[in-house]
């Protein structure tokens, strides 16, 4: 049995010490709001995990080199609406600046401050409306603004995505909460640090190790973010980055302890819950997907069997359809590059066994077209050459996914 | 200058000797011709390339061991409307089956018969429509039949496609011809044996060794079929199939003269002319998009880096949109798993310069957008490290492309 609860309204505010606001500083064409900061009262233990992309923007080389510094912050400063990627010297300058101007007006050092920025890749940042926006969000911070910091990092996404469990530890609470955004270009492989345009960002007021922090994290965003594929496009952006405040004044967490298993499993909970709401609110999915792969010779290729199917086109646009279509499972399995025997393969949409032996097995057509015609099933295919397994979230491929990225344009 | 020209009406009949027939058997629920035959008078020399797709199809394994016991060949039996892929020890019985038939009637060993299918996976072929279309299309077959036969193996195809040229050798003509079905599960890595449902059929008079047809067919295919991906699901049953039967009756190419490079140039722009048919007839494909690839550190990172870009599904709606959107682009380089600096790479779209040391080159959004608007584009990245390049050719992704696939079900 889990030993944490979900929170009804989950809010990065719902721990204890965390503000946060969300407001409009003119970075969107449609006047949404489009800058978030969020607060701890105290300095917070972090980690981060970012983009492997090799063109990673610039407040991710700015996270990266805070995390070097000090493993301690006090605030996050993420607009939406323009990535600072691909932006060069100026883009790195920009990025130090936001840190500078959101230190110097929270009083604390620009180093304990993360930057994050999402939107359209290779614009310079309008460093006016930044620092006006700055000004606001500081003035706007409120231990109620958790919502409105969730709506200002949206893109393309069509609401927004928060998570929050609480547990107990001697009868103190101890709460973890996240928000994210994301819709398009989701194919994270983040490494602590991890990589989509997916940012995350978790708050807990767990009194926390560095170490098992980090450990915790990579845990973590294995088990989530990395498992999820809406378009197999990565962002040079994506980001997740968790504060831990200390505030509710526990025993420290330090990675033996019963505490420990706890906190990871309520950490895993909080990610796992904002991955499936990414993939959820994939750009114009109908659908959502989980793709297992079993008997596989190594994780690796168990992974990679998994993120063939997922990302296969022809797979998604049948999704779509409700067409049972085994063939193209079967036919994006054999070109994943995963060595196995395709005479022992079997495959099951839901408890429906589709393929025996590489071959029909011989279920009615109509009887799979009602699993693919559902909101939710599960494709699981064993391989029979080997004990390792993988699982990914994904979504069906609609008109809808061409007509927004065919339209995006900020 | 080339030394070969193009024919007006190219047909696998244009060169001597070889006869064909496209005839209909009832595979098709359209009721379409769904069956080609092609016939060589003499026995012929024969080169094959065929998928990598681990759940290669009946009829791939058939080829592949026909290739070990003979390199020559007579005919080649085509179907379309069924695939014969993951049908197990049936589909290879009716495999040969299928080749032992047609041999019967055209009085040859069934190993001087070459097998392809195209069409849905995992249904087992109707044996007895079979066997009735062998006999229609052995009588069909004609010198005129070239035509047929290209209509024949097309399925979601909107057009046949079909390239010869021909060239001299001491006053002889010599004709190399081919044809081609496949618009989408377009993504072919075949190796001589290679592999899309890309189905090809290439036939010369030419008088050539065994050993040079295989070089010069496995050159013509890296540089040809294994440069296109419309949508970079690799096919259970691609097959690239070369037949040279000496009509011609020149002196003996065998890899060192000069006609052999005649030859080999004559070959690689059939193959080519064929490949840039299919991502022309993409699966509702709007635009036709060269990805050229420079200063890479390896060949195999080249192909990668293209690759990635070729297969970006915001890449390939951005096309469709008309939108310069070159973040995308760089994004993709950025995780194809290619190592290269960053701040060196140059892009450029036709000529005009996007990007220049890893930022915005300052060239007008407007001009950009008259390139990608436009039916036919390049996109060139220089990444400035290394040597190596590849090229591809890809198309966009459109509304028509998921309404084709999410309905496509025979």
């Amino acid at each position: 049995m889990s030993k944490y609860t979900y929170l009804q309204s989950p809010s990065i505010t719902s721990p204890k010490g965390f503000s946060s606001s969300g407001i409009k500083c003119g970075l969107k064409a449609s006047g949404n709001l489009d800058m978030a900061l969020i607060f701890s009262e105290t300095s917070a233990v972090s980690a981060g995990a970012f983009t492997t992309n090799l063109f990673a923007a610039a407040p991710v080389g700015w996270c990266r080199k805070k995390l070097t510094k000090s493993s301690y912050a006090n605030a996050v400063i993420i607009n939406s609406g323009n990535a600072n990627a691909c932006t060069g010297e100026l883009g790195d300058k920009n990025t130090a600046e936001m840190a500078d101007f959101t230190g110097n007006l929270l009083n604390i050092s620009p180093d304990f401050v993360f930057v994050a920025s999402t939107g359209r890749i290779g614009m310079q940042m309008p460093m006016d409306k930044i620092k006006s926006g700055i000004s606001l969000a500081v003035k706007a911070l409120s231990s109620n603004g958790g919502h409105d910091s969730a709506l200002a990092i949206m893109t393309t996404d069509t609401c927004p995505k928060e998570v929050a469990v609480s547990f107990e530890i001697d009868g103190k609470t101890v709460t973890v909460a996240g928000m994210v955004k994301g819709a398009g270009m989701i194919a994270p492989t983040m490494q602590v640090h991890p990589h989509a345009t997916m940012l995350s960002f978790i708050t807990t007021d767990a009194n926390i190790t560095k170490e098992f922090l980090n450990q915790a994290l990579s845990e973590a965003v294995e088990s989530s973010f990395n498992k999820i594929s809406v378009d197999g496009d990565m962002s040079t952006n994506d980001s997740v980055i968790v504060m831990a405040n200390a505030m509710s004044q526990t025993t420290l967490i330090e990675g033996k302890c019963e505490h420990s298993k706890t906190f990871a499993e309520a950490l895993k909970a909080v990610a796992s819950g904002l991955a499936k709401k990414i993939v959820m609110d994939g750009e114009g999915a109908t659908k959502f997907v989980t793709i297992e792969v079993n008997g596989a010779p190594t994780y690796a290729d168990a992974r990679k069997c998994a993120q063939a199917i997922s990302n296969s086109l022809l797979c998604k646009t049948a999704w779509f359809g409700g067409d049972p279509n085994w063939g193209r499972v079967i036919a994006a399995a054999g070109y994943s590059g995963v060595k196995f025997n395709p005479d022992k393969v079997n495959l099951f949409y839901d408890h429906k066994q589709v393929v025996k032996d590489g071959g029909d097995a011989g279920t009615k057509e109509e009887e799979l077209a009602d699993i693919i015609r559902k909101k939710e099933f599960k494709i699981r295919i064993e391989l029979n050459s080997g004990s390792y397994s993988f699982s990914m979230w994904t979504s069906d491929l609609s008109y809808e996914y061409v007509k927004i990225n065919a339209d995006y344009h900020t």
